[in-house]
């Protein structure tokens, strides 16, 4: 196999190593991806990818979340692009805000109202916040392990974090209603808002996803406590059901956090909440610079409109399905155990008996060679620019990856 | 004169009651702003702005801050374009991401490394992280009434706030020294920063530069101390000083958080530090799913760059006061007493004896149907759109608005 190109690459980081702390922040350091990841990309179209050295990939992390529709979309960047054309960040909210707005609560059944952000983390905190001020309650129960974004009551790092940050953090175990009870007997009459993810999708850990029981478990445990539930549907939203992740289950939510796949990659984010907490909502004071950004809501009301045209769900679940299938052929063909979990459309595939990640990390820099880009620990994810012939073109670089593990 | 058309504003208005709580959130809710101001925008260009009832007005608050070469720059607009024809938000970073850091790291002469984020809150409080990183300390000093962003540590607000998110928050008076000295007196050893504002902006009182002496003082009570100085520049940056809003009084900051007019528009914060915590930055997590997207670094280094090329501060600064004597010679040809403070590129007219605000309203309600958009008790901007013609075209409109006070 050809040697992959990356002196672009390289000499970026040589210089980034000077004016970046540690060369790059957060989820997006390569130096915690397998080796051979790139760290600089140039160029992005549909489901495909191309760093700085120009090496194409076919693309299974689509941004972390925020493409559904593929790069670059031409519904999006139209609606974008007639927007600003008009206006963008002005001294209020264009209309597109009202019509954003009436689109979410007219798909999503559990939202009477929104507030749009530009962070997840904004959402998630919104929603918190928001649920203190309507029951008057401080204590919020986390299921450990979760992540719910990067502020200092939530971050999965302490660093620089006060103990007094999660002084009203209480955690309970994911799938386990009575570590729920426990949590929600420890927080008493204080309890404000139990959080839950859509899923749970811990890094470097088998997915799971709730089971009707838990989900409706847990809704009737908020409403005897009178605690608001909060499902931070930040990464899994729009990709696994239109109506909200829950919808499926039957349950709905008092306060949902967006971002991620909400614009097709242009910054927003969004707290929906329900009827009774409005007045709450009103009352606590939120707000950012480029909050009433126009571009972004534009981008929005055309990404949500195309993810209804086309079912976008179940066209990234038919995808996802396709994908899983041709990686258990392939894995049963080179004799090397994995284990699928997850939504098809937020996939993760991990190595039996891999807890150092050894083989899951040469899979990855394997496949990248040959010309796509998945993730060894954190859930992936599709879009609807996936087509089978891109899938078959990620099959056939896994095969290199298959084959590098197999030799291992 | 004309009565000024707002059909379309009061149907979106009632549109937003049912779907966004309160009408609108935080400081972009009209409800909080003169009679007859508008809370939908539909065009934006230059220093002009139309509301969705086609009213144009010279608009003297440039988005709250974010507009510093106008509306719709032609160099922002086509670097914009270029970026996101090739990619925006993708698995990582652009090279526009190096190419900017070493923009402002190259401006700015207390910077060393840049982290960029999206909302001037995430900058303050990655700051206040990074500072309780690598002192081991977790006290920090505000100044009393001062604004540093939405985050429940910080929130002009207190509801659905708790106690400890404010545990480790000592106050001082702004340009009090003593007061300084008595704050960090009661945070002892643990005083991780001492937060100071470029000059003090506080909402309805006149604005108040610092002095040399006090910026100085702060500085060496900081070292004293042991002590981060963030320099909370998000909403003066890039107005006053290309190099930091304190680099006119020879004072660098540890930290200077960055957002507003940085990019034009485009929705982008950053924080600049120094060498001794790039370590410390380095080991805290800070993160966000649009935080490496590229088209707002790619708007942010086309903006940098034009104001540098036309020295925007000083642009601003002379059409600020040509502003300001026309505002003093119209008031005393109207025989009104109104007070000017703050920089010249962000000035505030207060109505002698108006703490109710009555005459400030009065005459922004005015002004504004004759033409311009004022605001009458937070800072307003100015742009290097703002041309001479533009700030008589304000002036105009603004003898309307003394005309209404002086019949009150």
């Amino acid at each position: 196999m050809a040697e992959r190109l990356n002196s672009a690459d390289a000499a970026l980081r040589v210089r980034a190593a000077k004016v970046i702390p540690g060369g790059m922040w957060g989820h997006l350091n390569a130096a915690n991806l397998p080796d051979g990841y790139p760290q600089f990309f140039a160029r992005a179209r549909g489901c495909r990818l191309w760093d700085v050295d120009g090496n194409e990939v076919v693309d299974f992390m689509c941004s972390w979340g925020p493409i559904v529709l593929g790069h670059h979309h031409p519904a999006v960047e139209e609606a974008v692009r007639a927007q600003a054309a008009q206006g963008a960040t002005m001294n209020g909210p264009g209309a597109v805000l009202v019509e954003l707005a009436e689109q979410l609560t007219g798909m999503l059944p559990a939202a009477d109202w929104c507030l749009f952000e530009k962070n997840g983390t904004d959402a998630t905190t919104a929603c918190v916040t928001i649920a203190r001020a309507g029951t008057g309650r401080r204590k919020v129960l986390l299921a450990r392990g979760s992540y719910h974004g990067a502020a200092p009551w939530c971050s999965p790092s302490l660093v620089g974090v006060t103990a007094e940050d999660r002084a009203h953090i209480i955690h309970y175990d994911h799938g386990d209603l009575d570590s729920v009870r426990a949590a929600l007997a420890e927080a008493g009459d204080d309890c404000a808002a139990v959080l839950a993810s859509a899923f749970r999708h811990d890094m470097a850990r088998a997915l799971e996803l709730p089971t009707r029981d838990y989900a409706q478990g847990l809704r009737a445990l908020c409403d005897q406590a009178g605690a608001a539930l909060i499902l931070d549907d930040v990464r899994a939203g729009f990709r696994l059901h239109l109506g909200g992740s829950w919808e499926a289950y039957g349950v709905r939510p008092d306060f949902s956090a967006w971002s991620k796949a909400i614009a097709n990659g242009y910054a927003l984010s969004a707290v929906t909440g329900a009827e009774k907490w409005r007045d709450a909502a009103a009352r606590v004071f939120t707000t950012g610079s480029f909050w009433a950004e126009a571009t972004s809501m534009a981008a929005s009301l055309a990404t949500l409109r195309e993810l209804q045209r086309v079912d976008g769900p179940a066209v990234m679940a038919a995808m996802g399905e396709r994908l899983r299938a041709g990686l258990s052929a392939l894995a049963a063909q080179y004799g090397v155990g994995v284990t699928h979990s997850g939504p098809a459309q937020m996939p993760l595939m991990l190595f039996d008996g891999d807890a150092d990640f050894r083989r899951g990390n040469a899979f990855c820099s394997a496949a990248l060679r040959a010309g796509a880009y998945f993730h060894p620990k954190h859930n992936m994810f599709l879009s609807t620019a996936h087509g089978p012939a891109d899938i078959d073109r990620g099959l056939e670089a896994a095969e290199a990856g298959f084959r590098a593990v197999s030799r291992m």
